[in-house]
C-alpha cells in the first residue's frame, strides 16, 4: 500500500514530486484495476498532465499534491458523477462536493471516482477484494477501500450510513475513519439518510488517515508526531457478539490482550438498554429518510432501482411519522447514554464486522457491528493487523467519544503499534 | 390573495378543477408579474397543459392539483435551477429536491420557480413588494412571499437561515410557516449553512399553510377544523427590542392585547444570557459552514459572486475550527435553555422583523428578530393583520417548541383571528 504520509514527507523534502506519486498510483492502476474494478472514472491522461503542470504548486500546500479518489456519490464537475446508478449515467454535476473542494484547495489532486453501490445502499457493485477476488471488498465504499488496499490510491474517501466505511475498511485490510458526525461536510453528496450519512477516510495506516484529515479539514488531528499515552479502553462485546465468527472474537480478545500488554487500561463494558435500542431504531430512522431522500428515484425511475433498494422503498412508504419521531427521541436520548457509557474510558473496542469479508460477489455483508455508532455520531476507526486462518484481514474497531476524534486517533495508533509488536 | 384550503375544498367538492386553479394563477401571473417579477422560471402552456391532463387523478390527492411555487434553490428536473446565480444560469439538475418530490406526489403542480437572492443571501434580486413597488419584499424567499403576497400562487415554498421566510412574509402580508429543524427535508437544496438552513411555506393564512404541511408531509397539522384552545403566550420583546420600529413596538404590544382580550394567558418573558449568546454566534455557525458549503463556487467563480456573499466569503475563511466547535456547544446548550423558557408557555410573540418592509430595493432587510430562532430550530409563524400608518403590513412572529408545530400554528391562527376580532 502507499502510505499518505510517507509520500507527503518526501515530497515536503523535496525528494519526490507530486508527478512521480501520480506514477506510482497509474503503475498500480495498470497492474490492479482491470481484475478489481475500483474506479468509477478516471482520466490517467488528465490526471498526469495536472500533476506536471500544477505540482509545484501543490507540493506547498497541506496534502502535498497526493492523489485522492472520491466514492461515486460526490458531486465532481470535473468527472461524471453517476451514484452508482444507471439512473444517473453520465450525469455531470456544475460543482464540486465541498469535501472535494475542500481536498482541492488543501492541494490534493481528485484522481478519480471509486465504485458505489448504487445509491451507497447494499446491492453490490462489481468491485472484487484485492486481497483475494473470489471474496467481496464489502460496500457500499467498495472502490474506495479496494483503491487503497491494492496500492492504487495512498487516500480515498467514502461514506457510512450503516457501516460502509469500517466494513469495507475491515474487508479490505485498510484504515477506515468514520469521523464524528458532521466533522467532514456532505453537502454535494447523494443523500441516503441526512441523520446518518457521514463522510469517512481511507488509508494505509492509521497515522496516514489522521495526516489526511487534518491537511483536508485543517484540524489540529494528526497523531504520528508524538508518544501516545496508554488509554483506557472499554471492551465492548455489544449484545450481538454471538453474531461474530469465532476467529473475530478471538481478534477482539486478541486485541485487548495485545493493548493491554502494551501498557492500556482494559475494562469489560457491557451495552446499556438504551443503546440496544438505539441500535434496533437504526433502520427506522435510516428508512423514513430514505424514502423522502430518493422520492424523485422512487416516483420517476422505480424499476431501474436495484432489487434490495427498491424493496427498502417499497417498505419503508409505511414507516408513520410518529415512528420516525420516536426513533429521533430515542436516538437522542441514545447519545447521553452514551456519554455516560465513556465517562470512565477513552474509547471502546469492539469487532468492525462480523468477520472476514465473506466469499462470493452477491452481498457486500452486514453492518451490525456499526450501524449504533453511524447513529450516535461517534468517531470510529476500523484498525488492521489481525487475520483469519486463511489470511483474510479481520479488523478490530476504535470507537470515540462523540467530537474526540483526535483521541480515538490516537488510541487507534497505540492499538496499531500493539497489534505489530504483539 | 387565493386561499389554498378554499381552492382545495372546492376542488374536493368538484366546484372547481386543478386546471381552474392554474387559470387563477395565470390571470394574476399576467396583471402582477411585469411589475413584481417574482418567478425566475415559468411555463404557463406546460403548466397549463398538464393541469388539463392529469387534473382528474390530482383531485384525488391531498393538495388536489393547486399550483406551488417553489425557490430557485430547489433542485426540479423539468424547471432551469439557478440558485438565483449567474453561475448556473441555464442548469438543469436530474432530478427534483425532496420536498418538490414529496410535493407531486401529495398532488400539488409545480407551477415554476420562484426569485431567490444568490445562493439565498443577502445581495437583492429584482423582485419588488407587491403591496407597494417601491419596497423590498424582503430575502432571500423575495418571490415566493411576492408570489402569494400578489394572489399569483396559493402556496409556495422558501427557507430561511437567518430570516428568509419569516422576514419576507412579514413584509408581504402572507403567512409564512418556518417548521421545526428538518421537518421539512433539504435533499436537493442549495446549502448555505447546513446546520441552520430550513425550508418552510408561505400561504394566504395560517388555516392554508397548515393545510399545504400536513398535505405534503402526512403529518397532522391542520388546524382548521376545530376550536382552539386559548394559549398562554409569552411576550418576548429580547433584547435588541429598540432596534424594532415604534410602529413594530406598537404592534407586538397590540397583538399581546388582542389575544388577551381573545381569551389567552400573557405573560412577559426575558431572553436568558445563554440566549442572547447564542444569537450572537449565529454567524459563526453560519458562515463557517458557509465557506464550506460554496467552497467550489468560491475557489473558482469568486468573482462572479455578488458584492455581499464574496465579502462574507473573504471574512469567512478566517473562522477557525475551535470558534465554530464553540459556536456548536453554545447552540446545543441553548436549546436546552430554550426548552426551560418554554416550560409555562406553549409559545412566544414576538416581532417577525425591525419594522415593516424598508424603501427601496437596496437592501432585503434585517433578520434581528429571526436568527436565533432558527438556530434553535423553534417553529415559526408570521402572522399579518397590522400594518403601519402607511398601510404597509407590520407582522408579529409566534414561535413554539422544538417539534410542536401544530400547537405553534394552533395559536397562529388564534392571534389571526384575535387581530381580525380587534
Amino acid at each position: 500500500m502507499l502510505s499518505a504520509l510517507d509520500l507527503a514527507t518526501k515530497i515536503e523534502a523535496g525528494e519526490l514530486t507530486p508527478a512521480d506519486t501520480v506514477e506510482l498510483c497509474i503503475d498500480a492502476i495498470k497492474r490492479r484495476e482491470p481484475e478489481v474494478h475500483a474506479f468509477a472514472a478516471l482520466d490517467l491522461d488528465r490526471t498526469r498532465t495536472h500533476a506536471h503542470a500544477a505540482g509545484a504548486k501543490l507540493a506547498a500546500l497541506p496534502l502535498r499534491g497526493l492523489p485522492v479518489g472520491f466514492k461515486d456519490i460526490f458531486d465532481t464537475a470535473d468527472f461524471p458523477t453517476s451514484y452508482g446508478s444507471s439512473i444517473y449515467s453520465g450525469h455531470r454535476p456544475p460543482a464540486d462536493a465541498s469535501l472535494v473542494a475542500m481536498t482541492r484547495r488543501a492541494g490534493g489532486i481528485v484522481m478519480g471516482k471509486t465504485v458505489s453501490t448504487e445509491m451507497a445502499f447494499l446491492d453490490p457493485a462489481g468491485t472484487r477484494n484485492p486481497l483475494n477476488l473470489a471474496h467481496t471488498p464489502g460496500g457500499s465504499s467498495s472502490g474506495s477501500a479496494a483503491a487503497v488496499a491494492a496500492g492504487m490510491l495512498p487516500i480515498a474517501v467514502g461514506t457510512q450510513t450503516g457501516g460502509s466505511v469500517i466494513r469495507p475498511a475491515a474487508f479490505c485490510g485498510v484504515v477506515g475513519f468514520k469521523p464524528s458526525f458532521r466533522l467532514l461536510p456532505m453537502v454535494g453528496v447523494k443523500c441516503f439518510s441526512w441523520s446518518l450519512d457521514t463522510a469517512g477516510l481511507f488509508a494505509a495506516s492509521v497515522s496516514d488517515v489522521a495526516f489526511a484529515a487534518e491537511a483536508i479539514t485543517t484540524r489540529d488531528l494528526r497523531i504520528d508526531d508524538q508518544a501516545v499515552k496508554p488509554p483506557v479502553i472499554g471492551l465492548m462485546r455489544t449484545h450481538f457478539w454471538p453474531q461474530a465468527s469465532v476467529d473475530m472474537q478471538r481478534a477482539v480478545e486478541q486485541a485487548a490482550l495485545a493493548a493491554e500488554t502494551a501498557g492500556a487500561k482494559v475494562h469489560e463494558l457491557t451495552l446499556p438498554p438504551l443503546l440496544e435500542e438505539a441500535h434496533a431504531i437504526h433502520a427506522t430512522l435510516q428508512n423514513y429518510e430514505a424514502a423522502r431522500a430518493l422520492a424523485y428515484e422512487y416516483d420517476n425511475q422505480r424499476d431501474r432501482l436495484p432489487r434490495l433498494l427498491r424493496a427498502l422503498l417499497d417498505e419503508a412508504a409505511g414507516i408513520t411519522a410518529e415512528a420516525y419521531d420516536d426513533a429521533r427521541r430515542i436516538s437522542k436520548r441514545a447519545r447521553h447514554a452514551f456519554n455516560e457509557l465513556m465517562a470512565d474510558v477513552d474509547v471502546l473496542l469492539t469487532p468492525s464486522a462480523p468477520g472476514a469479508a465473506p466469499a462470493g460477489l452477491g452481498s457486500t455483508g452486514e453492518a451490525t457491528f456499526n450501524r449504533l455508532w453511524t447513529l450516535i455520531g461517534a468517531p470510529c476507526v476500523n484498525v488492521p493487523g489481525l487475520a483469519d486462518p486463511s489470511g483474510l484481514p479481520l479488523g478490530v474497531q476504535i470507537v470515540g467519544r462523540f467530537g474526540r476524534d483526535r483521541a480515538a486517533l490516537a488510541a487507534s495508533r497505540f492499538l496499531e503499534r500493539a497489534l505489530a509488536d504483539a
